[in-house]
């Protein structure tokens, strides 16, 4: 019941428009925290499993401050989550004052919050002074640099622009934050030694147990298989009761929790199917579950005349937004936490389905950390790089700008780490300490040496580096990173590119090229364009399109795998693949996208991962990227300049009939139909071009389409206005 | 009640023996956790007045380790401040095991404690295997440096030995502690519009109204003077509360409490007097206090002919002891704060009062903070100095090479910021951020440039950089600093050293001397031997004792001023200066010692500082020095090595009839009794060296005095004998 209050409130926080004023502070000390709330949910048979790396956490202690000009006195209402003082130009009020009366006229208003406990925040509401993102706040780290991270002769407190979110009323705490929940049923039971009871699809919340009552025990074996649920000795998730009249006692933590006829549990779990043992004098009527959800707008769409990829479209969608919780995490079963070669695949998919910017900022604060950086982000080398690479897509898709300036201290910070482990070619191996992850391929993949993968991402990370220091007028070191990012792209080709092999090589040792070939290198190097065009064709044979070299078995790595086939004009191609990977799976039963998945596995192998008959995550966000290819690629629709002030239609078919569909933008979306004779395009923001190929000139419902080679035609949109191409 | 209750328990634990079990948790974290409690309860005027510099917190999620051989089976109780989770040889046990049964054989525990609110901490206890520093524990920072601090080939986690104190028992949870008080009356009672209580001396604690009840407001001013608490518009602190029936609000935080017939404050502070006032329908009894205190024991003892000298003695005691709280603060009733410069002082009073090495540790900890360092320690640049200084002081006196190996790479960090930012003399000057404090003087000293002060304080932190690498097994790091203190110590005497005016000079800017003489840096090249013989009795007399120098007006600044006459052998001028300074201040009517004293000043002139009428402390630490003068320097014992493995003795009577007196050493004591015929000695551990003059061959009990030099002689104390010597 409590629950469901709590989600009443939030429904109307998310529901709420843009207030005035908002609960403020120090930036990423929210996300930080309520990422540690999150990443610490997970278990495993009914132990607390938390993640394996360093946890950061908030300032304690910030001042909060703020400059206002009044032409008239006014009141102001004052909350604080934290013990707090007032000064008004530089004068201590008295106590922690809830109502304020300021004077007119120009005065300076300082707060200052403690709060061990969650994150010092403000709210303060007026008529027309009011918490909001212009405020200032410190922690009073005496650095003199100010916010444009100039060095300052004048202060010697760094103030950065307060942090916030949507927590807009002063009864909205954002540590009272919960996601909300709906009461859901099951679509059957089944009863043997015990109760199999089937959520009819992929799902994640609490399970509610009504008409519990008795004496003795009570054992939930959850699964996202009805394998996983039964298998009760190797299922990953459980829960063991013991009930006494109207106590019940988890006999994981020993807590005891009292109860009236309905019991839910307390912690969410990922199911689709749960098996339920109990004692005899033990007895439930119904099981029920409250599934708790991100509430989130599904602002982009995709249908076609296929129904097969209309339904992998559907599955993915819901796949990354079961995913798509506080934060992106990387399955909802396991490992339910933040790991950034997931997220940032997840960032991609969500601009083409919800475009949620938050999402994005919550989870590249908390990813990021605090200062000292002791390791790699998730201990993952290239983790840490495609942490760069999405701030600066967060840029190119939003224009966020002030993100990126908030964020570049930390920017900075984490790649002096990295420049500080490099080899003495300038490039980077992994050091002990260091995962260097790249995929999961069983072993068959060298991690030693100078992995080519490894420096393509630190060379484009270089580039996001003097890319995000321009952002944040540090032109020091925009012209600081831009050298060392060209330095090292000099080297790429010379250290890895094999002639008699037309591939780069997986990695170099001792300054020796291995005789290896991956998919890996090769493919990013295709959409960062790092190679020549010949080069570009040269690999989509000898590597992309070439069986012998060994296959990609993630989801994860197929995403960029088929980038780079559509980069090189392949969608044919690559909606085949789709339809049989992706389709794949469909056709084992799924209802949400898994972790990985080899055609070649039969039955329960597919369930199986980490030496575990259950250990594979059969909801994981990495398994979402159709919704990526089909709005990139397909319908075509990408950012040219930051926020889609310009974009770019180049809409492909692919061998599809017709396809219909749109993409959201900040504040808008871009639609576009397409079939085999005419592409429609509408816009409500933004200016825009299509690309698009013609046999003979094409018939436009407005302007002219401008002939750019050989069959191929531009032509602009503008916003408001729906373009109608017939072509041939 | 209920704090009498707590009281009780903490008696307990203060007095319980060293047991095998003890709580552990993250080294400093625990530190930084209850130094963060302790530097925010200062309140001024009702309102919360926190530090002005950055506060750090602890790692929320560590993993505790433990190899283990047993010879038979043995059961292990587990508690956890936090969530747990429980591997034995690398398999995770089921929930949150509270009893364990550990197999026979070498196994190995790992205890993972996550915990956002209070430091995560651990219990265990068995037979044989129990918590105890002797168990490892990381936050995962995943840098691979062994407890050594030598790099490592076989782990990417750093572990360091677990951090304790004195938690022995399972239910005595660190982040329950608090101080133990003790219920006591006022001495008088004075009525006029309000009441004026007085407890008779400076105090500490909470106010209990007994006998509350009425409607209506009741203030309470707290004073240092009977002035303060009646200048009810200027004393520094003062609650404001609404009774109405049963019920409290604190008008500052419009908490509301209930109570019956007696009601005790929440927040304690520091008074001798509290005058308070209340509306008609308000009625109070008695108003009492709870004093709160930290258990310590006298270990250290000075008696003499001079009863103004004794009652100095005493006095300075019991002002050390009212500001050792859970950690050694600047003052009772201000700051109520961890400073640097202050805990120096109350770090080298203590080694010869109470001899508590775990106040010295916990300060350290607090002070120094976490990484990335932002600024100087109290954002002060002497005040970073002279943490160095203390830490390698702790090792002198307690022999605990494992505390100076935990704390080391935090020294490092510290080091490292200090060197980020020297000119290119390799000097430090003032930057941005920086305050340059060196004593309060009223503005007339220069704080430009190159402070001969700041410089000196510079290279014996350098000094101390190398002898604590040598601890720490960083031979490359003791070469290091050691190298940068020679080139810093040779630049000094060219710099600083005035031939003329025969001292060092206050400052240089821009390379040229400036033309002020101050004593402080002069006092300190005294006593850390930075200057030649001839130059020292120069500075005596052209500095110390020369009244045209600028005088000290801080009890703070004082102690070196007189430790360095000490050092000259001014044992006599240095007993006339102790009975006019601080028996100007007993005069005046002190019962603890002050912030600072100006024999100059008149009446209520003594009680204003910082431009408030009551502004100053009355209870300050660094008020307290002539403990450590009195048993250093006349008593005459000092370590000569670590933790009194050695010790040198050579008493001084400087103008006294005879003094006794005890000087505390780890787990021992030595005692001194001298009079101008007769020393007598005796030490329970180590082995000592007793130096003394004599114009004829001394008669000695035991053993042989050797002569060194004309009148000079040296004898031999070994551990459990008195010696006894007669001399002329």
């Amino acid at each position: 019941m409590k629950k469901i209050v709590v989600a009443f409130l939030l429904v109307l926080a998310f529901a709420a428009p843009l207030a005035a004023q908002t609960w403020i502070w120090y930036p990423g000390d929210y996300e930080l925290w309520l990422g540690n709330e999150m990443n610490n949910r997970r278990t495993e048979r009914g132990t607390f499993f938390p993640p394996f790396w360093k946890m950061d956490s908030h300032y304690v202690l910030v001042e909060f401050s703020k400059s206002i000009n009044l032409t008239a006195p006014e009141e102001i209402t004052i909350a604080a989550e934290g013990r707090y003082n007032v000064k008004l130009d530089g004068k201590l009020l008295f106590g922690a004052p809830r109502k304020l009366l300021l004077p007119s006229g120009n005065h300076k208003l300082n707060i200052k919050v403690h709060n061990q406990h969650t994150p010092p925040a403000l709210f303060v509401k007026g008529e027309t002074v009011h918490s909001d993102s212009s405020w200032r706040v410190t922690y009073e780290d005496k650095e003199w640099i100010d916010e444009s991270g100039k060095a300052s002769d004048t202060s010697t407190t760094v103030y950065s622009a307060a942090g916030c979110w949507n927590f807009n009323s002063i009864e909205q705490l954002p540590s009272h934050f919960r996601l909300p929940v709906k009461e859901q049923q099951p679509v059957s039971r089944k009863k043997d030694r015990g109760e199999l009871i089937d959520f009819g699809k992929e799902t994640f919340g609490y399970l509610v147990l009504k008409g519990l009552k008795g004496q003795g025990d009570l054992n939930i074996y959850y699964g996202e298989s009805p394998e996983e649920a039964q298998y009760t000795a190797h299922c990953e998730t459980l829960d063991r009761l013991r009930i006494a009249g109207s106590s019940v006692t988890d006999l994981a933590t020993s807590e005891v929790s009292s109860f009236q006829d309905e019991y839910t549990l307390k912690d969410s779990k990922a199911f689709r199917y749960v098996y339920i043992t109990n004692d005899e004098g033990v007895d439930v009527e119904q099981v029920n579950m409250l599934y708790e959800y991100m509430p989130e707008e599904y602002r982009g769409g995709f249908r076609c005349n296929d129904e097969e990829i209309n339904r992998i479209w559907d599955v993915a969608a819901y796949t990354l937004h079961l995913t798509t919780r506080e934060f992106f995490i990387d399955g909802i079963k396991r490992d339910r936490w933040v790991w950034s070669g997931d997220a940032l695949q997840s960032y991609l998919m969500n601009y083409y389905l919800f475009f949620d910017g938050d999402e994005v900022k919550r989870t590249t604060w908390l990813l990021r950390g605090k200062d000292p950086v002791t390791s790699h982000v998730n201990t993952i080398m290239d983790y840490t790089f495609f942490w760069f690479l999405g701030v600066y897509d967060y840029y190119k898709y939003t224009g966020d700008a002030a993100f990126v300036r908030q964020l570049y201290p930390r920017m900075q910070s984490l790649m002096d780490y990295v420049l500080s482990r490099t080899d003495d070619n300038g490039m980077v191996q992994g050091l002990a300490g260091d995962w260097v992850f790249v995929d999961w391929a069983d072993g068959a993949m060298s991690k030693q040496g100078e992995l080519s993968f490894e420096q393509i991402l630190f060379c484009k990370s270089l580039e996001t580096m003097s890319l995000c220091a321009g952002l944040a007028n540090d032109t020091k070191g925009e012209k600081h990173y831009s050298t060392l990012a060209g330095a090292l792209r000099g080297k790429l080709e010379p250290a890895f590119w094999n002639e008699h092999k037309q591939a780069l090589v997986h990695n170099r040792f001792n300054g020796q090229q291995s005789g290896q070939v991956t998919r890996y290198a090769n493919m990013f190097a295709v959409f960062f364009n790092y190679l020549t065009p010949a080069q570009q064709q040269a690999v989509k044979h000898s590597v992309l399109l070439n069986d012998s070299v060994m296959k990609i078995t993630t989801p994860y790595m197929r995403f960029y795998e088929l980038e780079a086939l559509c980069a090189l004009g392949e969608q044919g191609n690559v909606l085949k693949e789709i339809k049989s990977y992706w389709g794949g799976m469909l056709k084992e039963g799924a209802t949400s996208f898994w972790e990985k998945y080899n055609p070649a596995d039969k039955g329960a192998e597919h369930l199986a991962m980490y030496g575990r008959p259950y250990g594979k995550s059969l909801c994981h966000a990495w398994g979402a990227s159709p919704i990526y290819l089909l709005g990139k690629y397909f319908l075509g629709v990408t950012p040219v300049k930051e926020g889609y002030k310009e974009f770019a239609v180049r809409p492909v078919l692919g061998g599809l009939k017709w396809m219909e569909g749109d993409v959201p933008t900040p504040g808008g979306k871009i639609h576009v139909y397409m079939d085999k004779h005419a592409i429609r395009v509408s816009a409500s923001k933004g200016k825009g071009t299509l690309y698009f190929a013609s046999k003979h000139t094409p018939k436009v419902s407005r302007g002219q389409a401008v002939r750019t080679d050989k069959d191929s035609y531009r032509l602009n949109i503008d916003s408001g206005e729906e373009i109608t191409v017939h072509y041939d």
